[in-house]
């Protein structure tokens, strides 16, 4: 595994993202493909994984220096996740991880970050994240868990979905309603932020039955009459959906890093297989209608991976990046998506083959157009917020 | 389940259609798709299946009456695939079996149809295909499995490969070299078709991990020095891929029928959801973003289907159906891809979960974008025999 | 030119197909392409076209053997549209004319049939078609040409658009409101449909400036108080919208006859050209990037093709031919489009010189993915009334 | 017109960019869309353009300020080509003219650039561009053009074709055949850059009769025995076609920039119809079948403009940009022929009006995927040369 950075990233994050892919290196040896595939295979969980990342010190990126970390900020974000996946492992925790911690470091005291961030990057303490709900789907007016403030604290009902990583993590960030039902609200307020301890009681877990492959597992959390303290709550009452919202441009990069990784580990099988699969004598891959659709997905995935990189600098550098971290997801996601089709189509019913590990990686690769956010909804954004038009 | 039966269904067809539709209701309550699930992740096989084909009087379809058969021709095959397939229930043997049968009802003796075809109409005897192996891909030339002619008959030695049911079925219908190596073959000379009992010694199976879901499990099959006699011969020495062509439009119709009924099955899904999935409200199927992408499937879905069985009637009625064999698996394939695709983007999230049954589709309907002939080599085969392009 | 009928074609249908094509080949002779071309270029008109389907008895296809016509029905108008199209002449008035006939002959008195049907055959008479307006679109409510009941008959004012033949057409087929302003009205109701003399006093054409190859004009045609008798009427007051609305699927599947004809001719030039076309030494149509879109669009059409005739065998036996017709017009035009596309890039930068004859045939081709109804509407369509979603 | 620079132009490029683009705003005021137009369709000439990019000094960038230009290198040229374009009045010849200077101020000898290149800041010198002969398509061995050595220099004789702007260029520069015949030749040796003077006895021009809108006219340009002096062999004899070679990627970036402006102009378009056509009260702008396309189209070009840049900044940095030319060149045709595609159907029936200026915009789009190169062959090159499969 090479960084094959073309000078489509930008001068000035190409080193930080070459440090990076070269300490996954190492991570991809201690934790290989193969590894990962029978983790997921198993339903077992990613703890190995885990602790590879945080012996290559790759979980104290994206944390500034002055609080402990290693700095590189959403570049640094960005490159992790996207090097682990081009070696075939990414981690559905690390992107919520890093999800997590921006939003506590962003709206958190100084204690919640001492609590719940710094024990990251050890390892300690894994966070997973629950904002979606069954009947909600991107309707925050739907959401219906409902925190109620109590003397000591809130008290915490309701239930959420497509929770990944919930057996493994210790803690969960989770969105609940906080203003009385009946009031008046936005569609943003009335929300608060909360780090809630997953060994409370009152909480339980189901384990939904997921057809990806994936070491982490999904869950459905039940939250019945939970008693958190008030320290619980993350910023203020009622700005949890505004703090969720400033850190969806973090994301959807991570996302597109996510896609991209994928797609690439995805394209280089079907590269290596179309130049020695040869059944009439010469490789497959001199036939325009095998290398086309790889060759398209290249240069896709290339264009996707600048609109990335520049919306993670942009990110870092304090510009507003929400254009261009909806534009890296959806071309990410797209690019990505083409190439894996294109690798099946390549190596034909043996893509269909367990061990031959491509249709393996189809499933996540096709959820990540619909999920964090399904592109449907990131065109119906572009056409408002960049184009002007109307909304639909 | 209704058969749903535009005018695009010739009327000579019509009641023969709706007649299989109606028989295969039965076998759908008797094994419904919830069943063949179960059985496809268990690794079981399709043995109640395809009793409940047996006890509908379904295997009897296809084999003319004077033959003892329901008659039917191969419009009665395509329709009873579809119908199961629409059903959710699609049987892998029940195209091979009919597709073998086929072959034996054309180019065998009547000792051979009384031996191998008739008792499959009562279950009493299953079917199975052997032509891919490892090397070869679509390349004829590249075939290695040899049977040797011996004093009592042949001696068969080589290996093949995604081989569906073999576990399940009695016999196989391989196709071997008997030309002795070294003598000069043009494409087609030089094979033998055989009906092997696949109880012989010298032939072991290997079960393959299949990424897809079916009941019927795949294998290699390796062939070991087994012993077959004379009569195992299909016709005549040396024209076993001569036979194999000429029933090749039969096979490309079925597995049309076959990739429009799991293409309905996954429409009708997805319909369903859109018209009361509705977390803003109004349901989602409002949204042109979503009823577009279904609309377009079907009618794609639509326009191969009167392909397909324009393509059965012409097979039937004895006329070369070479061009509407090949466009109908070519637009069928297609078609389907595009319904389960928008499905799953209907379904957002919960596509993905075992329970919801959409994802469950995909990897099925993409094979057959492959199986048994790429959709490239059927754009290989219009280019040239239908444009008068040169080869590619 | 041959008719190139695959089975595709019902049985029923191909004799009469056949007659019309061998018909069209001596019209083709008469008036060939390069003379279509020319009178394009210089905005002449259609009239030796026309002159030539009169000498071919073809402008009596359609009209009912009873009625002094040569019967046919619609896959007779379907046949002569598509001869003539895949001919490279195709006559936008003929489109009209037959839709125009077909209402009065099917609400019009039978001295209307005489007065202004019959004399279409001879071609005496040429109907052109007057519905669009500026700020309608497809909204028949915003539709403000307005017919006032006088003594005499009706006084007609308002404002057509992108009416073909306006020059050449003796009369046109009008719809206008005839209910009073402020009349609370359904959607259909509340029209007339007029045929209207356009020799009349307060008739005024303006041509407008069209980019696309047809020997007819457009106009935009101003009407003020124009006076016109009782007799003009057709059908009953009131009615008009709902006769319009019953001769559409006629219309849609007269227009994918349109669109496969010409993209058929797209598609043999390019075909012929890549058969020659040799710069490196084979000929281009050795190439899957050229031979591959080529067949793709050659299956679309030839699909679409017998959507269009099962459509018209519906229609003509009397059967509700709506989803037919309307999945005709999409695919069709869809298809022709793929066509002259792969045809252009198969062309190269020769496909933009005029002599060429590729890029000339594109506008017209595109423009049927858009008129007389949008590809957008028709989806809508079929998810509302194939599929039973709601509303967009 | 604004420049519109998101964060995805570099850093480094952006006040060039900005200030290339304010002083288009000049340009674009003095010959607007209107006139440019008006030329094209009288077949006229892009004088008054020409003269107006000299005036507002736009044709000294590109040439190094210490050679008597304004510096800006390709990023200015690609700056200067894209807001000309975004503005609809894209001077074809203004990418020969930047291409053919480059190739002079690499090669040519100080007296050559004294004689050719600075006379075209000021206007008095055009240069035009001869490669493409009618049977070579892009392969080089065909191309016949043949410079025999004589006393005084060399005399020519050949055909070349697609010669934009030869009516109004002052010299073609030239490459033809210096290697006498049957002398075995690689791929690229033996061919010599020529700048001739079009005045020159033995020169004939035959204008092509091309489909599309620009200013400038397309020539067959014939060489009969032309004389032209030694010092009109730019650089070494032999080395020509490697010196063309060495200039492609400059090409490809700038061609990108020429599709992109124009699909940028197109969307605006669309966009600002969107926002007020409303046949049904609310604006068709809030159709998802409307805006999607629309914001997919816009993404895939802010997507191919970052490629571009990125690809321009390389170029003047003296790394080798042929992959991100390459990418810039597909991305860019392709992203713009969706929007153009997309605007047309938003514009509906008034697209195809001239006046409405939309099905104007198209050809070009069109052509842009064809010339200078196919994008088919892009595709080979990223197959061979960034992915590694074999030649096709």
């Amino acid at each position: 595994m090479t960084a094959d950075l073309p000078s489509t990233v930008h001068a000035e994050s190409r080193d930080l993202v070459e440090s990076v892919f070269q300490a996954v290196e190492g991570v991809a040896a201690a934790f290989p493909r193969a590894r990962f595939l029978q983790r997921a295979r198993e339903r077992g969980n990613a703890s190995e994984l885990w602790q590879a990342l945080v012996d290559a010190g790759l979980l104290a990126i994206g944390i500034p220096e002055e609080r402990g970390g290693a700095g590189g900020g959403l570049t640094g974000n960005t490159a992790v996740m996207e090097a682990l996946s081009r070696a075939g492992i990414p981690p559905l925790l690390y992107s919520l991880t890093s999800f997590s911690r921006e939003a506590i470091l962003k709206f958190g005291t100084e204690q919640q970050i001492q609590d719940h961030v710094l024990p990251t990057i050890t390892g300690e303490r894994k966070i997973c994240f629950g904002v979606t709900e069954p009947e909600a789907g991107t309707n925050s007016f739907a959401l219906r868990t409902i925190a109620t403030p109590t003397p000591g604290g809130y008290r915490i009902s309701g239930q959420k979905v497509f929770i990944s990583g919930a057996d493994e993590a210790d803690h969960i960030l989770l969105l609940a309603r906080t203003a009385p039902p009946g009031e008046r609200l936005s569609r943003t307020s009335g929300f608060g932020l909360f780090m809630v301890d997953l060994s409370l009681p009152g909480i339980h877990l189901n384990r939904l039955d997921i057809e990806w492959y994936a070491p982490e597992n999904q869950f459905e959390v039940f939250f019945d009459e939970v008693e958190v303290p008030a320290d619980a709550l993350i910023g203020e009452d009622g700005m949890g959906f505004d703090y969720l919202l400033s850190s969806l441009n973090q994301e959807r990069i991570v996302i597109a890093a996510w896609a991209l990784g994928l797609g690439n580990y995805a394209l280089e099988k079907a590269v290596s297989y179309a130049q020695v699969r040869a059944p009439f004598g010469t490789p497959i891959g001199a036939n325009q209608a095998v290398q086309h659709p790889l060759a398209l997905a290249k240069v896709e995935m290339e264009a996707a991976r600048t609109m990335m990189y520049a919306g993670a600098a942009g990110y870092d550098s304090g510009t507003d990046a929400g254009h261009l971290a909806n534009m890296a997801k959806l071309l990410g996601s797209r690019a990505a998506l083409a190439a894996v089709e294109a690798s099946i189509q390549t190596h034909g019913g043996s893509a269909f083959v367990y061990e031959t590990d491509v249709i393996t990686l189809w499933p996540m690769i096709r959820v990540l157009q619909i999920a964090p956010l399904n592109n449907e909804s990131i065109l119906n954004y572009i056409s408002e917020r960049m184009l002007g038009l109307p909304r639909s």
